[in-house]
């Protein structure tokens, strides 16, 4: 097995941006910053990690510079983490990993949470992928090609 | 740490989605999917996963019904691993993943690939979230309802 050459020297994107959030720690930390979580202690209580989870987990955000570390705004001790601009383009995953959740991992009745608009209380529209044009288009009408950036 | 209740019984959707797609081979295989691979050997090939790792993974995609078994199309001995209409519901989220990598992964001048649309040969639109009325929002302007399905 060729760890560095599956997930890091690789031209595919999948692959790299994998090797960051295809950790279901990770994947937590970001959704709890976009609820507006920042000190360690509150994304304890959130997601129940074990403490050397969370520091491993928020160190490799950080160090991804998805996390970035500030002072706390109240002016205490605490140091916040904060998503970066690199971490605020995770958005739409979150959105994705949520909408597939929704609709495919709860039984009828049991409660869950949506994502709505807060100016108009509606939900947030699904996700889909488009063409240049706007056209939805499903994975057999699309195919990888080679560029250089 | 309460593993079920972080990612099991919990009303977050994205949390029950991180605990099957929280992993980085399962982030690959479905990506694989995708691109048309069906066999185990393939998937090999292209993840350079080992034989273990891609055994408990490839399980564990058909156990959450992401993947179905189904006998070869060529009428061969070998199975093939297709995506359900479940799997197939993962594009946007690899377009996610793979979106952000081109954008935040890669240097100037390294070679990556695009998604393109097969009709047009112009890569697919940036995802972007946006609200009922198709206005493109962040996630300041979004927020977490609880609802009964």
């Amino acid at each position: 097995m060729n760890y560095e050459a599956t997930f890091i020297n690789t031209e595919c994107p999948v692959a790299r941006a994998s090797a960051i959030l295809g950790d279901k720690w990770a994947l937590m930390l970001v959704r709890d910053a976009f609820d507006g979580v920042t000190r360690f202690s509150d994304f304890q209580k959130s997601t129940l990690a074990a403490k050397n989870i969370l520091t491993s987990r928020l160190k490799k955000l950080v160090d991804e510079d998805i996390f970035a570390l500030r002072p706390a705004s109240d002016g205490s001790a605490y140091q916040q983490y904060v998503l970066t601009e690199k971490g605020r383009a995770l958005f739409p995953l979150i959105v994705c990993l949520r909408q597939w959740g929704e609709e495919n991992l709860f039984h009828p009745g049991e409660t869950h949470s949506i994502l709505v608009d807060n100016e108009t209380d509606a939900p947030v529209a699904k996700i889909v992928v488009r063409n240049h044009q706007g056209e939805i288009i499903g994975p057999e009408r699309s195919r990888r090609k080679r560029v250089i950036k």
